[in-house]
């Protein structure tokens, strides 16, 4: 039998009204589910009970939680007796086989792989973008790619203000977004190559130490586009309310732990002036403006990383456009937060406030 | 007086009928100067005589050329005598405070600072794009920035068969483009960071370690773009002989160490199809297609290093315009050789011809 941890008073948590829900974490020992506890524990999350579940290589670890040691169980379809919410983050195959039965035992699963996105009946959702789609739900809420949730914080105000007519991209991807192993994988490969000593790369298909590479999804041979690409093109459109948003896209992965950066240009039907667009992304919720062009201070991974907010600045008219009606943006969130974990805990935060 | 090393037989260089010239380097013991001399002994470049000049604190040191010990001499006014073709590489100040003294001692200058590179009076050259340019030259030449010089190579043989209209880019250039130095900084600050050590930059102004940042030249407080894009827009119209291009950039700083990539996005007046990019990029000077989808197999840092050729792959359709009229590129080239070195060489080949 699954080993719940019931939380009762005197606990770390924030009290509530209606009964604390009980939430299970699918993938609880990867990068993204270590996110997940701790965002579920700085955030004060109301817990009624905590289900850690991961393979069965996985269970019987410990994880810490707010100072509390949980143990780690095997997932099975019997997981979810008594489960409110279920964060699922192990990839798409775990998630196309388990959802279904956490939704039969009566959970709402909120899912961080890419099964679900583009189901018509699955709403994908990022509370600042578009908060109304939860309404919609049927048990399942599908949390976004990470560059699509990270880029739409930023282009959503934008957008609402004046609708954008096309958008062109280029990212530079942490390692967080292949998993833990590759953020281990690029640290050991660069320690390797400090020392002038061998590396064989495992987990990425490339050398990682100080180089960079087209993203390692696979590539599609009819348009060239790899499947990292398409996702970003099919969500952003999804996630803007635009389904027919033209959308140019290259994904690199680049040499950084854990937080993407991305080069964004979008157009408009009429110019938005560089200060009107400032003004806006100013004002918006779940970003965070850094844009001083005299001390050339801009949005940065190392400044992104371990934080909520995603960055934005290089807010100026695009020179390649001679009509005026594009703007550029550069843009940096923490993938394994915004990207992850953290929108997945904020959808929580909204079906609870429903 | 200076101390030229006369080169006579038996020597390492190919025997040329002319006399063969007296070339000078400028900055001798910077990142370029030392891929100067590895390109000229590379590339059995026919020397009368070899002449490195850098600041004060480097005379008395000696650099290796070809097996041989030389000495490294002060730079002055009377440094230039004798000299047949003086490559400099030791920043605007010191091209525009000697290019003239060399000029007038009779050497042409190769020169691979910003200093005259829109200079109307100075051709701007890169040989596999505008080698005709050449023939204007008043005795300096200059040798590009390092992304212009790169990207056109790749630009150059689609705009010749079908003229580009519009070009953005996003760039992923490595540390050399900052100098040896700040390639030091990037390998010991990576080093201290895994070793859970401070680090306090003193080269660039934000941290290198797994980081990456807008592009460090100063910001034009109107328009918002950096030195660095100013210069890759104004340079790569003057090499394409497209004065109104309009081009859109963005420039960032990446944790590599020596070549730069960028993804380049071009718009046609008709279409220009992956496969005809695919063959005139093939058959076009310079260049290496590495354009494996099945393999996600595209240009990278690592095997672009050290390597003469500039890498051209992702060829593809840009889904971000409907008109179907935009294609996209992934490059990648050492910054050290087509980014500076390599091409100043090339220009003095091509002066040898003439």
């Amino acid at each position: 039998m699954p080993n719940a941890v019931e939380l009762s008073a005197p606990a770390p948590f924030r009290q509530v009204e209606a009964p604390a829900p009980v939430v299970a974490i699918v993938g609880a020992t990867g990068a993204v589910g270590v996110e997940l506890l701790a965002c579920l524990a700085a955030r004060g999350f109301p817990l009624g009970g905590l289900r850690l579940l991961a393979s069965a290589r996985s269970a019987g670890r410990t994880l810490d939680f707010a100072g509390r040691a949980v143990a780690v169980d095997e997932l099975t379809e019997e997981s979810f007796r008594g489960v409110d919410i279920a964060l699922f983050s192990a990839g798409s195959d775990i998630s196309r086989r388990y959802a279904a039965a956490a939704v039969k035992a009566g959970a709402i699963v909120i899912d961080n792989s890419s099964a679900f996105r583009v189901d018509p009946d699955v709403p994908l959702v990022v509370p600042e973008v578009n908060a109304a789609a939860l309404a919609g739900h049927r048990g399942i809420v599908a949390n976004p790619n990470c560059v699509a949730a990270i880029a739409t914080v930023a282009l959503a105000p934008l957008h609402r203000a004046r609708p954008i007519r096309r958008l062109a991209a280029a990212t530079y991807q942490a390692a967080s977004g292949a998993g833990t192993a590759a953020m281990e994988e690029l640290r050991a490969s660069t320690a390797a190559w400090l020392h002038g000593e061998p590396f064989e790369p495992t987990v990425l298909p490339h050398p990682y130490a100080f180089n960079l590479f087209s993203h390692n999804a696979a590539v599609d041979p009819e348009t060239g586009y790899n499947g990292e690409e398409l996702k970003v093109i099919a969500e952003t459109r999804r996630l803007l309310d635009a389904a027919d948003l033209p959308v140019g896209i290259t994904c690199v992965r680049v040499p950084v732990l854990r937080a993407h950066a991305m080069a964004l240009t979008m157009t408009f039907d009429e110019p938005l002036s560089p200060d009107e667009a400032r003004r806006l992304l100013t004002a918006a919720p779940g970003l965070r403006v850094v844009d001083d062009r005299a001390a050339n201070h801009f949005p940065m991974p190392s400044e992104a990383s371990g934080r909520d907010e995603v960055l934005v600045g290089r807010i100026r008219t695009d020179l390649g456009d001679p009509s005026g009606r594009s703007l550029c943006l550069f843009v940096a969130g923490d993938q394994l937060l915004k990207g992850a974990a953290l929108n997945a805990v904020q959808i929580a935060e909204l079906l609870l406030r429903r």
